[in-house]
């Protein structure tokens, strides 16, 4: 019934608008949702991933929590003033109660278990630090072979947002971003920074979003704190859908361009902690890391209607 | 009907005598054994793991296969020229076949069974580098409150192994180790090379053991080039029980003495690398890393003979 | 007379096109000349620097050695695969002996003695390592009051050359790079490779040189490894001036357009060493670093005509 | 007529007595002290060894002031609990004001100068952070051969005090002292913490110095602050003499027994910053660093006569 699909992620504005992406698309087999800290606290990215796939009507969608700290600690970083303290610009308490109860397992329990369990193999979207992603693959090496591709949002090219080469997934926890991308052979794409800007949507493409029933009204309702943010940023009244650019891609392979480059994660304690580094040179010495697939451009005008089409289409 | 523990082991020759320790130890119930690359590689320490239970009898004891690499990769270390390229001196071949079939689970995910299925806490014995209990610890938090205590052989307060500064399962996975020791909450304790080394044992000793039995005799054989590094170390005929040292405070409780202080661990990639940090002093400012228990003295002879009583006395 | 200068070098090819036009610039100057390590031992580029200011017929400027390592060693790289052994592609030994000795005193004390000696600041030109300007902040603070600015070639905002995100001159002394451009405050000029790579000069440019006369000629003499390395990289015949363009900075101030960004450096141990990090994001937190310039753009064809015009003009 | 000396000092209790040592050791020539921030900062450290000169009634010996902050730059750190603010308890400003004017050159000028002006080799002595001394190596590397010897206090073999396992004078600067003790080759005696710390000087002793006359009255004025600070260390009313335990070796080479180990500095952004790595091993595999003379012992009655007599007696 097409893509079979576990989102791991710390939501978050954008996040919210990757879950509903996946759990509106009819194309799409969502086998389960883990969450992890990042954005916000885990019991509040938790919370919200519940309500989320509340709101969407996907009760079927079970939810474990995951990490609530990086594989290796240093300090821990939040983004409350990009997405409110509550991650959803004040407005999570708002969404419906989830129906369905949190698993009792954790999520790399619940991600092995639907790994197992499914006769083909699955895309897994990280859209939040990597730090489940690093701990299943750490403790559970076997599962590699049921991993279709790994499609995650983080990194940067050029620019980074947390710090000026550091892109904010990667840099809560620089570590587990560099086990799953620099150092794993699971097949990996990664949709940087450089690409997620590109693809911002404005007023008018929320507005339509908004027009479009009660789930589109809902995340449109997320988006203030998020807005102010962006503003200043783009320079125009819009915001970033990061997150659901990845998820796009996972659930419409190629809906992105990729190229393969070398890619390295540094996780040292100097100024550039948390920066991907990717070779992209001509005739390349000393390359570190391993190819990856980095997504660098796609159609923007397809990408924004797919991804407003999913939303507001219902599933 | 006594302490419930689990091993994970890099066998290596001091592991296959604290492997026996335990497996032919009546008051001790031996959960499970799962291995980690380290002193050979994982095929080898899986291989020797199993082959030394059924050396003791103990085919009721699972074995199951854990990280094949460090949590985070930079080179492989091995320890070959002190316990030769098979783990055990070129005499693993000698051993018999193991007549139970390794799991087919990994070793994090027996582990997670074994505690979850335990009426009472667990005792982990860790014996080679920290890399599967950290992928525990990591992959499943909630296991914590089923594990009395962490009982590791690794670390040096003064001179290291592996380095001037560093012990060689701590350096063979530093990240690993520093998220065990220095950053979980996991009660701990860490018994160091200081204390290790004074637990040698002469060739009287190892003449006694070899007379006790077929099991003695197999152990006794393992020790050729072991004997031939630890003559230089030493300035006489023995060997140095480092792993069968931790197992006996695992399965003894304060037959070490142990004393609190803080532990951190370097895991940069200048000179102190895999460095443990044990902060002595009588006046701290700066302490790092949390509180752990150090093993730091033992009545040798009560120790000695308690390891030798229970290798010759079968079970 | 005109722009009061010094120059520190390591000699290489565009080191030799950087020295001649300094050299031959009736409106500079040029105070001194020292030398480096970089592209190929002290010994050598001090030669060729006493060899080239022959050539262009100064023995009135004095040279000194400096530096032989870096300010902090770890490895010394070079780079004679793109300047050859001799640092000119083979045709040192075809330069003019130098009539003028070498100074008796080391490099910096030279740098101490003119600045001390000029009646108002100077230009310092750093084309190589940056081993002598930190020893020479560093050694002799009070020095700072007479230095103009630091017009240096270095670094890259994009793409390294010696790894993915160092260029060479950084990557070849990253502590003393971090001291100079990211820790002091004196008035600093960073020439990148990313505006360098754009002031290549192609086969017409070099053979208008070679027929300008005997400097001319020489210096057109020295290409041959410089051109084979970029047609790699620039896919046409042609070198890459990287050096020059510092000096053309240095005595034409403003022929080159900079911006005003935090630059900091990474001497860390890990991928990104010798990095300069240009924080160019639009809205920055958490800059590290401080403020420098950095070149940026420059009209090519007005760059490019200023040098032969020059280089060819003779004094 | 003697040691040829030059001191290079943070001035400091302990630095005091070092000082007053050397300067009034009729056996000992004192070509000149040097000054580095450190203990506090640079023009407090720089007015208290004018002034302490002046107490000692040597006007004949120049004092030129140097570095205020680190080789490379992270954090200052100051000692001003153990010293005081003003480096002496708050008994600077009793001291007589210097007849002597400060010298204008800055530190490393003078001990160029000094250098080149000696005919025998000079021993120089640093019992401050090693900033002065490495710019002096990095900038004037021809002055190597003027060295007789440096006799620094400084480092640690097992316990820190800065840090768990960092000295104060090291941790200060870990990049300059890994430049001078664990990659130059100049001839260097180490005097660590182990050492100095069992060179303490109890009540008694104290009291004979008071009474010995007006600079011993002096020197016994400035130690309220550090008395209080020891007290806890050495558990007795006593004082550590740390600085003039190195100064003692280099005016009466042999009277610490040192043996030879590699030393290595850690330089890092980790727990083990500002360490010295001894490699005391009896077998070392992979030793760092250099080969470097550490002070492990002394007769201790033998050394606090010799300090005691030379700063009672007079010159």
């Amino acid at each position: 019934m097409g893509t079979k699909l576990i989102i791991d992620t710390d939501p978050g504005v954008d996040d919210a608008f990757a879950i509903a992406l996946a759990a509106r698309s009819a194309d799409v087999d969502l086998l389960g949702v883990t969450t992890v800290f990042g954005n916000v606290p885990l019991a509040t990215t938790t919370s919200n991933a519940r309500r989320l796939l509340q709101l969407c009507d996907r009760p079927d969608v079970p939810v474990a929590a995951g990490a609530s700290r990086p594989l290796l600690y240093r300090e821990l970083h939040r983004s409350s003033t990009v997405h409110g303290s509550d991650g959803l610009s004040g407005h999570a308490a708002s969404l419906p109660d989830a129906t369905r109860p949190l698993e009792d397992s954790d999520a790399v329990s619940l991600m092995v278990s639907l790994l197992e369990a499914s006769d083909e193999p699955v895309t897994i979207a990280p859209i939040g630090p990597l730090t489940n992603i690093a701990a299943l693959l750490a403790a559970h090496p076997g599962v590699r072979s049921k991993i279709a591709r790994i499609v995650l949002m983080g990194g940067a090219i050029t620019l980074g947002n947390s710090t000026a080469v550091s892109e904010f997934n990667i840099w809560a926890d620089p570590d587990a971003a560099r086990r799953v991308i620099a150092e794993d052979d699971v097949p990996c794409v990664m949709v940087p920074l450089d690409l997620t800007h590109r693809c911002a949507v404005d007023s008018t493409w929320l507005a339509k979003l908004a027009a479009s029933g009660p789930v589109g009204q809902a995340l449109n309702s997320f988006t203030p704190d998020y807005l102010a943010h962006y503003r200043q940023v783009l320079g125009y009244e819009g915001i970033v859908l990061h997150d659901a650019v990845a998820v796009a891609e996972a659930i419409r392979p190629g809906i992105l361009r990729a190229e393969t480059y070398p890619v390295d994660i540094d996780s040292g304690l100097g100024p550039t902690r948390g920066m991907t580094i990717v070779d992209r040179r001509a005739v390349p010495n000393r390359p570190t890391g391993r190819p990856v697939e980095v997504a660098v451009d796609t159609e923007l005008d397809v990408l924004r209607e797919f991804v407003l089409s999913r939303l507001a289409g219902g599933r």
